[in-house]
């Protein structure tokens, strides 16, 4: 059998795609079909190894349930969340740099006022957090809304746990009239992501170590602006330079500040000292 | 943000999978990676496509459980899979040509005799298969491993209904000494693939029908030759010239012959006569 035949069985497919009433599901179809037969042809995929990405991409469907998104990570570790992300930002304004957002966001975190501690109950070193949401022109963006959520001290979020009560290091605030958010939290560790999946062994086989750096995730939207999704990684941690989803940006490597025992400006007692995390965050317009 | 960061992390993923220890694997997973981000940035995929991908991904994979593979149909309506079945024939010498395997292909049928009547008890129009199985150079595989399995009149396979008792309109026969299986079935109807799922919403939004021509399934294999996994369609049928899943060749199609009521060689009585299919098969040495 010839090469021929390979050819237009692609053609073949193409043909039926290109009826596609949608003519953006049409691009994405053909596109589609294109380069996954590209990577088979190129490839000389076996049956066997077909077989095997069927039983892999299985896997990961029956893998992903409430709080274990498996086909994210999967992109994640594959770079295409990252990808994504870039693409959707070719025509970015300057303003903060976005990453990925993760498996763990959810949309309906508890509103908590300024000041807020989202990791009460939690062991760790705390962290204060001082947060200004601005425009790209510098003008603080009243109102704007802020999600934020991270890892607890074992490196993972409120809802891997199955048995949990309510969300935990994760919240909503609303900026007041100069753009400011304050929380409280714990100093977050670097993780590993969930690697006892077929994406965790994945990794392994690629020889990769499924580790992700520190870091705190913010979902920040205002009236006129671009949302935006990104996190702030804690200078000096192990892994800024491997990190297995691709997300660091040197811009968004933040460095904490320690504080000698006593207490907080807003007159918390640290008995063990506290550290601060102030970052100013900026939004393109619309 | 330019295309070269888009690029730039195109490079740094194929840097951390070009440490996989596996040639083949790393192979595999550096031209993943490569079209897969081609892929992403030819289409300029936006975030919420991404998210619509995942999401049909999760979809697809919660679908595939007992009697119902979605990640198959899905590879099958594509051309994945008759492309990897070309593939796998580039070298191919002359022989029977090959097409899908399908979903609906199970390992341990029952063996049944030459001459037994699969289709028992099930309606439709009887059809006595005489298969004759070879070598390329034309001598008769004996003992040869016949595995069919076929449709019923509402186009289900037995594996399709959940509360079956059995296996039926399948089964495995051995080749005797002249390489001769004989088998009693039904005519196989067209049908449609299973399109309540994620696959069907596809060829819904694409304009495609999920319809396969009328078909009955063979996976034969002998001592020394390739395994030919094939069908043959019924000539004269419907949707030989748009098989959903891209199956049909010209060589595999073929002409039943009609026999007026009476009694047939192998003396069953057939008071509304019945159909015979004659074909010889040739496996290709290994």
């Amino acid at each position: 059998m010839s090469h021929d035949v390979e050819t237009e069985l692609t053609a073949a497919v193409s043909a039926q795609f290109a009826r596609t009433p949608d003519p953006r599901l049409r691009k994405i179809l053909l596109a589609l079909t294109s380069h996954l037969h590209a990577f088979a042809r190129e490839t000389a995929l076996t049956f066997k190894e077909w077989r095997q990405g069927v039983e892999f991409l299985t896997r990961v469907g029956h893998m992903s349930r409430d709080g274990r998104q498996e086909f994210i990570l999967l992109s994640d570790v594959l770079g295409l969340s990252m990808l994504v992300d870039a693409i959707e930002h070719r025509t970015q304004e300057s303003a903060t740099e976005s990453t990925v957002l993760g498996p763990f966001f959810v949309d309906d975190a508890l509103t908590r006022p300024n000041g807020a501690d989202i990791g009460a109950g939690h062991p760790g070193d705390l962290l204060l957090v001082n947060a200004v949401v601005a425009g790209a022109d510098g003008h603080p963006l009243a109102d704007a809304d802020v999600v934020v959520w991270q890892s607890d001290e074992d490196g993972r979020y409120d809802i891997q746990y199955p048995e949990r009560d309510g969300y935990f290091l994760r919240g909503r605030f609303r900026a007041d009239a100069q753009g400011h958010v304050q929380f409280w939290t714990i100093v977050p560790p670097a993780y590993p992501i969930p690697d006892d999946g077929p994406v965790g062994d994945l990794l392994n086989a690629s020889d990769r170590h499924p580790w992700r750096p520190a870091h705190v995730h913010f979902h920040i939207s205002a009236a006129g602006h671009r949302t935006l999704v990104t996190h702030l990684f804690v200078a000096g941690g192990a892994y800024l330079d491997s990190d297995v989803v691709f997300g660091v940006k040197q811009s968004l490597v933040v460095d904490l500040a320690q504080h000698a025992p006593g207490t907080a400006p807003d007159g918390r007692a640290c008995p063990a000292g506290w550290k601060t995390l102030d970052h100013r965050f900026q939004l393109s317009a619309l």
